[in-house]
């Protein structure tokens, strides 16, 4: 998408390649919103090191650095030796899938290299179609967002508001984003229409990504507090609500996302809202047979109790872009800080992916329409 | 309630009358949960300053604060000339009154005491029945949390898990509470329950002062981010949910309280969970005929844009009890922020008063029994 840094105005993505020096390019997340910066990591360990240092996160933006990651690490060998190749191949491999042991993405994203490096008959043309293959799992990963943005630009209309929660915008994909890509289509449609942008504690991806990317496209948004949103639609002041997806049952139409979600659900059947979930294929799990059955991540009781956040003047202008963590809670408290949800079919209208919009309980009939053997 | 300082436990009421010094004596809750400080007011303009400044919040607090600063005000006067002694009256109430115009509480707590007064004959009389009705307005007000407790403390039973949202405790009244009452009763018949205090965003009553007053008074809590509870109730570890209110319609059974609360409501009905309003007889309003006619306030973004907390040092350890402002949304976006929600009787299982527990919508045929006039 577009970014705008003093005056100019140049399209990024989350992630890319630079062929002449052989780096990943990410852009450091860390420092959002305070700060844009990209950065170039020179070898597979250090875009590891990105992946497990949160410099990159979002299931569609790691699986593509773990898939340019691969092709990284092995442009640089030399030689004939296949096998001394496989090692490295195998090594690479297992460097970046422990980045981030739980996400499916990125080994999904590698296996798709692995398996085009198959075709290659030497090193050298392992190594060209090592690149080729990250690159297509990238614009293929843009592609789907773009078509969840069709799909999904078609429920908003003119002076709408629509909620979000958390991020699933750009920044968590290639580019373009799952929960954001039906605005984004929607806004280059020429469309008027409001956001409220949940602030989504703990982690605020709410009040920081997602606000910052409305903000650099121009959108008009406004965040509020995750308990702002109840009142607003008792109010008549929310018309859809449209969420992204960590893991999406495919059997069930359950879908697991950031914790709140499931509120935002439950408020929205009350009130009559559509509530739709915009999910990249990858994401649907076709194994687990109940909600129930996806373990709930406990994160760290800290980000419970506190907040990131950078020291203002006393004009309210940012003194500092570097982000302090400040405790908010009592100290001498603890917390329970489960990092998901998961929200029944019951109350979700619907299910944008790339190939259209689906009740969550029609997936399964669906299989191989979204691309996936039956 | 007791409070634990270096080793030493002691009761403390959260504002209380200094006679020999003439003084208003409060505890200085712009420095909680980090440090806990009583702080003297040495005359009524010290007192109205401390109301508006915030350094006592809270509907019974406030009201027992300007009963405290009527009579504190007028026990300066020397002399036997009556006139001047009601103006000195009028100075006072006036004063008191603009520290915190939209409040009730402080008005109807001043005219109890401006009404004692009227059967005193000289200035010396008058100054005595002030005292004494400012004394009694205290003692009324932790009589009333007391018997909210009394009744509210038979819904909670061994092993239960406790919803609480914002701070209606101690810190808000003379002592007790409202919504926590209930909690302190029970723990005083030896029960052994859960607290999940939510944090309470944007101003994080909850995860600030209720988590300070249950840890003081050693009962078992957790702070949880406002979008947990949705997922803790699904997964059924919350039995029972007790907020506090704001203005209660009597007329309607409709509850205003702080923002987030109805969400509360609304997930707990889905759940099949008692919710429960614990109410000061004070914030009862007979004349508003729905809950759509209560205004509600729409405070400054910078609340919601960011949060209070304290700096601490690698070891997770406060640094310094000094709270700072951080600005955690993105610094180009805006926020909305209303204050307050209004729930409606047919989410609320019950309102817990200090003349029992009814049905929201049974308040109106109970208004003699609760102590109005019909």
């Amino acid at each position: 998408m577009n970014v705008t840094l003093r005056g100019h105005t140049r399209h990024y993505r989350t992630v890319a390649f630079d062929r002449t020096r052989n780096s990943v390019l990410l852009v450091e997340q860390r420092l959002l919103p305070h700060e844009f910066q990209v950065v170039a990591m020179r070898d597979f360990r250090e875009t590891a090191r990105a992946i497990k240092d949160m410099i990159v996160r979002g299931a569609g933006a790691i699986g593509a650095a773990a898939a340019y990651g691969l092709a990284q690490g092995v442009q640089v060998f030399r030689g004939r030796d296949l096998k001394k190749f496989s090692r490295l191949v195998e090594i690479v491999f297992q460097t970046l899938k422990a980045a981030r042991p739980t996400a499916v993405d990125p080994v999904n994203a590698m296996n798709d290299v692995r398996a085009a490096m198959r075709a290659g008959k030497t090193a050298q043309e392992k190594q060209a179609l090592a690149l080729a293959a990250a690159e297509q799992f990238a614009t293929d990963d843009v592609r789907h967002c773009e078509a969840i943005g069709r799909h999904g630009a078609k429920l908003i209309r003119n002076g709408m508001k629509v909620l979000t929660h958390c991020n699933a915008g750009w920044l968590a994909f290639v580019d373009v984003g799952s929960a954001t890509a039906p605005l984004y289509a929607a806004q280059a449609q020429d469309k008027k229409f409001h956001v409220f942008c949940d602030e989504t504690r703990p982690r605020c991806q709410g009040a920081t990504l997602t606000a910052w990317e409305l903000a650099q496209q121009g959108i008009s948004h406004q965040v509020i507090t995750d308990n702002a949103a109840g009142h607003l639609m008792q109010r008549g002041e929310i018309d859809l609500v449209i969420v992204g997806s960590d893991r999406t049952l495919g059997r069930t139409g359950e879908v697991a996302n950031k914790i709140g979600t499931y509120t935002k659900a439950v408020l929205a059947k009350r009130h009559g809202i559509p509530f739709y979930v915009a999910i990249p294929l990858s994401t649907i799990d076709w194994n687990l047979k109940s909600g129930f059955m996806i373990p709930i991540e406990e994160r760290h009781e800290e980000e419970a109790l506190g907040a990131w956040g950078v020291m203002t003047n006393r004009k309210s202008q940012i003194a500092n872009p570097k982000s302090h963590y400040v405790r908010i809670a009592n100290p001498t408290s603890g917390a329970r800080n489960p990092g998901f949800d998961v929200t029944p079919p019951d109350l979700i209208t619907g299910i944008i992916t790339p190939a259209g919009i689906f009740k969550p309980r029609e997936l399964r009939r669906r299989r191989r329409e979204l691309g996936f053997a039956g």
